[in-house]
This record gives C-alpha cells, structure tokens and sequence, in this order.
C-alpha cells in the first residue's frame, strides 16, 4: 500500500508566484503524486491570519487550486480539497490538542518567536497554527509531510502532539515523517541571488512572452568569462548540462544570442502553463468541481477519523 | 419575542454539587426558563481543559446533564445540548476569532493570569478559552448571558470579538449583554462561611435523608444568642422569615429541635430532586434523547449561522 502523503498550499495570492515556487515545491509536489496516496490542500484557514478581506480570500483560493492544476496536479491521482471544507473536523481536533499543549511550548516555535521579535501585538492565530497544522496532518493519518528543510519543526510539533495524544488516550493517530525537500535556494533570480519575490528578481511562473524576454534581457551579467553565468544557472532549471555545453560553445561570449535562447525555451516551458491556467480562470466551474470532488472524498475520511478521536477522549 | 439566553454548564463532576450551585446558579436559570428563548449546554470542550480521562468525562457529561433535569430544567422550554455535539462549528469560529485576537489581550484575561501565577505551563486551551466562550454565544446570536459578578469578563471578550469580526467583516454577531446572576456568596455553608467545596462546608444537592441529618447536626453553633444563626442562615433558604419567625420563637434556644426542623425541611425539599435524579440514572436514555433532541435542534441554527460567517470572511 502506498504512503499517506499530506501537503498544504497557503493560499497568499498568485500573482506572486514564480519559477523558483515551481522548480523548488510545486514541481516537486507533482512529481510526487505517482508514488504517494496524495492529498493537498488549499490552507485557507493558515491564510485568515494575514488575509482579511472575503473577495480576496475567495480569488486566492481559486487561483492557488488553478495554478496548481495548470502545473501539472492530477485530481485523478491527488485528492485536492480545500481546507476549510473540512474545518469542524479539524478545528475540533485542534481544540482537544489545544488543551494538552502548554503555552511555553508554543512560544518556543520559531514563526511565533520571528513574529514576535518585530510585534508583540502576534495573533492567537499565528501563535496556535503549529497546533492546527499538526491537526490538519494527524487528522489524515499522513505518513509523509514534504517540508524544506527550515520547515521540519512543523512536523516535529505534529509528532510531539501525536505522541502526547496516544499517551493519555490510547493509540489514534499515526506519527508522521518530514521528507525533506530538496533545497529550493538552488533556484537562482535574474540577478543570481536566490529567486525571491523580495529581491524583485523573479520570472512569473504564468509571465507571457514579452513579459519573459523582458525579464530574461534583464538578466544581470559580468563581462569576466565566456559564459554568463546568471543566464546558465536559469538555463540548467530547462536543459541537461549536454544540450547547454553545445548550445554555450557555439555562441561563445555572445550574450544576447544566448540571453534569447534561453528566452526561447523559458517560454517554451512556461506557455503550456500558462495556457492551461488561463483556460481554467476562463472556466472556474472545473476549479470548483475538482475542490468539490477532493472535498466529499476528504469528509469521509476525516469523519471517520473525528469519530475515533472524539470517542477516545469521552465527548462520543 | 423572547431573547435569546444562553447559559453552559461544566460538566467537572456532579458529587461536588450541593445547595450553594442549587441556590447560586441551577434555580436562576430554571427560573428564567420562561422569560427568555434558552439555551442550556453541556461545555464539554471546555472541561477537556481538565478532565483528561475518557469514561470520567462521558460519566461527567450524564450526570450533569442529568442534574439539571432533576432540578427542574425543562426541556420542553429550554434546549439542553452538548457543546461538542456542535463542536465544528463552534471550534471553526473559534479559529477565525483567534486569526483577529492578539495574544497579549488573551494574556490579560483573569482566568488564564491567575493560572499562570500558580503554574507556568498553563494550557493552550486554558489561555484560549475565553475565545471558545465567545463562539459559543455568538453563534447562538444570543443577547444575555446569566454570569456571577466575577465572570462579567468573559461577557466582555464575546462582546469585544464580535465587534472586532463585525468591524473587519461586516455585520453578523450580535452583541450580547451579561446578566448579572445575584450573589452566589448568600449561600452559607454549615460553619456559616459561604458554601463551597473547598471548605468542606457543603450539604450535597441529592443527599439522602441521613446525610442531610448527619451534616445539619454537625452545623456549628455558638451559643451567645437565642438564636443558631448558621442554622438560620440554611433555614432562610426554604422558608419565609415570617415562618421562620414562629418557628424559632417557638424553639428558642433549644438548638436541636431547630437543627431537626432544618433537616426535615431539607429532606422535603431534597427528596424529590434526589429522587428523579436516581430515577434518571437509572433510565441514561431518558437524559441521551434529550440530548439528542436538543443538538437536531441546535445544529440547525448553529449550521446556518456557519454558512454566513463563512461567507462573511471569503471561506464559502
């Protein structure tokens, strides 16, 4: 039988969203979904603390489940579902967890300790999402929860709260494992640095042509070498090192040839993408069918599961 | 039409419950029964902040449940639910008011600062509970909550949240105002201090005829008046002062036939609340399908109060 594999999307909007969220977790989501029993979700309860506003609420949640589906997520191989479709059960289960976690040791998570440093005005929202996190893992029996590697503290608090759990009502729910994903800073930006929404040095995942040549011709270089680098390292993202080893020698030292060649396959890659995205913003209905669907699959399950642990601690 | 009252009781266990809860607290809100639209709840999630053991808990649930009935609750009147029969809802709020709550106004509250003097590792669920409690009226849109003088806060942080939500998200909670129960402190225990559990000064609320014999003779009494005043004291709560007038004029200062006549009137008064609280644990059903009834009843409320807060933040 294949491992349970849960994974959530925070659905912040977007627009944002570029190669670097591709190459460094979407991608590596889809390539997953053959050797898993998937489920992704779209975390629009994670959302609501920093999301206020209901029509922006409603349009990043579509556009999350969009960009995902255009990025190649087979709803035939991954329930998608979104999160709040299935909030009582969990957010049950993030109350009985509340009540056998202690304040300190929430206070010792790394994003509360972050946030608190710039603002002690901190949500309790922000302050209790490790414990809604581990409900949203511990409540699907996942095996596996994909996390970067300065994620791993979520699943440890899942595991940690499992554990607790099992102690005082008897064995209910499965201990989880990260599966570390492969580092995401080895996607460079247009300047070299890490692709970052922050360092304004980014590649729109659905950019159109002009949009990407644009991008690509900004690209920043040296003069110091044969090959300009910032321009190989996006390349390497397309081709295999043989392809770029021919494709590199033959323009030699001529850089804009080469910043159009890599134009030319960027756009390449992205058109399907971004065609496919298109079509589903034209057609919302199919968005909505696919949540729908992932959301009657995820309810049994998590139904049967809320009974168990609400039978364990005596409210059944 | 009537207003909507809404009142929850804890179930922590009925052997503790005495005269004092009687007078205090169970007799008010059967007498309001038909002033207002009630809604009575057993605060399950709430003694999950406690009470950690899964049979205690069921046995707390009945028998609390149970208790009321024997006092006079009447179901045709008030709706008597679980909490967690409704937990979704409920928690899922408590969720969306915890994304709009800070930490330091949870911090400030009195329950969790008296805690947290005595013992650093006070619970996520202690710290958040006034949270749940807001839920809990809010999504009943209820406009009085019965509380002893020295729960007025909990009245105010369901009243400081729903304008909070209201304010961010437009109009949907009622705010709703606390009724000041009178003072439970009136009701004196056998040594004349206020009756209470801690003191050990308590006549339990379905104590048999020998128990109540055995505690109202063990009443301490000085004899510097005509009087035994911690026996009157008791007395007053049964019967009138002109009764009691003649009465102990006409036993001046023979303290124990006036300790007797106490004990008979208590056990008059106690028998048929004894009585149908046996009668109901010896029938569990009876109290089940009460329960039962009043969360079909409840769930539909609460449901479409969910759809609209739902739809209010973007989630739906």
């Amino acid at each position: 039988m294949k491992k349970v594999l849960l994974s959530g999307i925070k659905p912040t909007g977007t627009s944002g969203l570029h190669l670097g969220n591709y190459f460094g977790a979407i991608k590596q989501f889809v390539d997953m979904q053959d050797s898993y029993d998937s489920y992704v979700f779209v975390a629009d309860l994670h959302a609501l603390t920093t999301v206020h506003d209901a029509e922006q609420m409603r349009k990043n949640i579509f556009d999350i489940a969009a960009a995902y589906l255009a990025c190649g997520l087979d709803p035939k191989k991954v329930v998608l579902f979104k999160q709040s479709d299935v909030a009582g059960p969990i957010t049950e289960l993030t109350w009985i967890f509340n009540c056998i976690t202690t304040v300190p040791y929430l206070e010792r998570a790394h994003a509360y300790k972050d946030a608190n440093v710039k603002d002690h005005e901190v949500s309790v929202g922000l302050f209790d999402y490790p414990i809604l996190m581990a409900s949203d893992i511990l409540i699907q029996d996942a095996d596996v929860v994909p996390v970067g590697a300065d994620q791993k503290q979520h699943v440890e608090y899942a595991r940690d709260t499992a554990q607790k759990f099992n102690r005082i009502w008897g064995e209910t729910f499965t201990i989880p494992e990260p599966l570390i994903l492969e580092d995401t800073g080895v996607v460079p930006g247009t300047d070299g640095r890490k692709m970052s929404k922050s360092y304004g040095n980014t590649i729109s995942l659905f950019a159109t042509d002009e949009e990407i040549t644009k991008a690509v011709m900004g690209i920043v270089t040296d003069s110091s070498g044969n090959r300009p680098e910032n321009v190989y390292a996006i390349h390497k993202l397309l081709r295999t090192e043989a392809e770029l080893e021919l494709l590199y020698a033959e323009h030699a030292g001529k850089y804009k040839a080469l910043k159009e060649a890599l134009a030319k396959d960027l756009q390449d890659f992205i058109r399907p993408l971004r065609e496919k995205y298109l079509a589903l913003q034209a057609n919302p209905e199919e968005v909505y069918a696919v949540l729908r669907r992932g959301a009657e699959t995820v309810r049994v399950k998590v139904e049967a599961k809320q009974m168990q642990f609400k039978k364990a601690v005596g409210l059944e």
